[in-house]
C-alpha cells in the first residue's frame, strides 16, 4: 500500500478530487504515490432529515455545523491507531506556511475537516483536538478549496512526484526568500531582452544574480519575510548580511 | 447579461469550474449571478508541437512558460475596453487579503493567469502589467487552485449570492478581528455545555460576549492583526481599547 494518505471530511464530496485529478497531483494519484479518501459528513446525521446544521446558539444569521454529527464523521475517519494530524480549515486558524506543509508532507498524511456555513460547533474543535489552519486572511464559502490547496502543496513534495526535472530547492520560501524572476526564449520579447548575465554561461555570476534578485524582491515586497531572513542569517552565521541599505 | 465575469487562463482548462460547479458558487453560477470563461493557453502556441514552455535562461531545473504564448492568450482574453484587473497567482505576489477580495468583488470581474512549472517569463508580468497576488506563504503546483480560491472568495460577496439567511458582517476580518466561536444544539455535547450567556436571551450580553471572544482569539492567535486592530481603533475614535493586558 502506498504511503501518504489524505482523508477529507466534507458536505460536498463531489468536489473531490476535482482539480487534483489532473496535472502533477493527478498523475501522482494515478501512480499510487498518494491516496485520497472522501467522507460525506451527511452520512453521519442521525435524524430522518439528515440534518447536519442548526441555528446558532445566541441567535444571528446562518447555520452552524452540529458537534455530534461532525464528531461522528471524524471518529469514523480517524480510527484508533491513526496518528495523522486532524486539521480544520478556517480563517480563524494559524496561517499555513511552507514549514508546516513540509512537516505534513513528511508525515503519514492528513485528515482535513471542511467547514461550511458559519462554521463548526466549537466543542468539536476542543473535543477532537483539531488543529485550526488558515489559507490566508480572506473568507471562502467553505473549507473544500483550502483542503485542495493544502493537499496539492503537500503532494508535490512527496518522493517521486516532481521528479528530477524540477526542483523545490530554489523556490519561494525555501531559503526564506521569494524566488528570483524567470526567463526563457525568445531572447527579445516586444523589445524586452533577457538579462545579459543569464546568457553569459558563467554559472557563478548567474547564481549571484539570482540570489541578489531574490533578496531585492523579498526586501521590496515583503518586509516581514525580509526581517526574518536577515535575523536568521545573523543568528546562524554570526555575520551580518552584505547589503542592508534597502531594508525598510 | 449578468455582471461579475471571471476569465481564467490556464494550461489545465479541465480543472474549471471544478469545485465552483457545486454548493454556493455553483448555484450562483447556474443562476447567472456570475460568469466564468476558461482560456486554454496552449491554444496560443505557434509551433507544430504546441509548445508553451522552454528551458530557463541561465540554466537550472524545470521549465518556464513562454512570454509570447502567454501574452497572446492574455491579449485574446482582455480585449480593448476590458478594464478588469489582470492577476497572476504566484507565491511571489502580495498576500491576498479580504480588503482586496472586497474590491475585486465590487468591480466588473477578474482575469486570472495561472502559472505552472517554474513560473511565467518575467517580461509578460511587466509588459502586460500583471498584478501578482499570493494565496499564502506556501508553494502549490500551479495557479489553478489559487484561482478557484480567489473566485470563490469574490463570488460569495456578490449581490444575491449569500442571501438574507447568512451574513458577512460579523465574519473574520470584517472588523479586523477573527470571528468568535459558534455553538448549536445539542446543549451538552460529551459533557461540554454551550456557554450560558448564549442561552440567556439577552441580546446585549450575547453581543458583548461575542465581541470579547473575537478580541481574545485575535489577541492570542494573531498578534499582527491585533496590533493593527488596536492601532485603527485608537486612530478612529481617539480612545484606547478597554483591555490591553493580553497584548503581546
Amino acid at each position: 500500500m502506498s504511503g501518504w494518505h489524505a482523508t477529507v471530511l466534507t458536505l460536498y464530496p463531489e468536489m473531490f478530487p476535482g482539480p487534483l485529478a489532473h496535472a502533477l497531483a493527478g498523475r501522482a494519484l494515478a501512480a499510487d504515490l498518494w491516496r485520497l479518501v472522501v467522507v460525506d459528513i451527511r452520512d453521519f446525521a442521525t435524524d430522518k432529515h439528515r440534518s447536519v446544521d442548526d441555528t446558532p446558539a445566541g441567535g444571528g444569521p446562518g447555520m452552524v455545523m452540529k458537534a455530534d454529527v461532525t464528531a461522528a464523521a471524524i471518529d469514523h475517519a480517524a480510527r484508533e491507531a491513526d496518528i495523522r494530524p486532524r486539521l480544520l480549515l478556517t480563517p480563524r486558524g494559524r496561517p499555513l506556511g511552507q514549514n508546516r506543509i513540509r512537516e505534513l508532507a513528511a508525515g503519514p498524511g492528513v485528515i482535513l475537516i471542511c467547514g461550511r456555513f458559519e462554521g463548526i460547533d466549537e466543542r468539536v474543535v476542543e473535543a477532537r483536538d483539531l488543529e485550526e489552519v488558515s489559507l490566508g486572511d480572506f473568507v471562502m464559502s467553505g473549507g473544500e478549496i483550502p483542503a485542495l490547496a493544502l493537499i496539492d502543496a503537500c503532494v508535490r513534495l512527496l518522493p517521486g512526484v516532481m521528479g528530477a526535472s524540477a526542483s523545490g530547492d530554489e523556490e519561494s520560501f525555501e531559503a526564506g526568500l521569494l524566488e528570483y524572476p524567470h526567463y526563457t526564449r525568445p531572447q527579445v520579447f516586444e523589445g524586452r531582452a533577457i538579462p545579459e548575465v543569464l546568457l553569459s554561461g558563467d554559472h557563478g555570476k548567474v547564481a549571484a544574480w539570482r540570489r541578489s534578485e531574490a533578496e531585492r524582491i523579498t526586501r521590496e515586497r515583503r518586509p516581514d519575510l525580509w526581517s526574518a531572513y536577515v535575523g536568521s542569517k545573523t543568528t546562524d552565521s554570526g555575520t551580518g548580511v552584505d547589503n542592508m541599505t534597502g531594508l525598510k
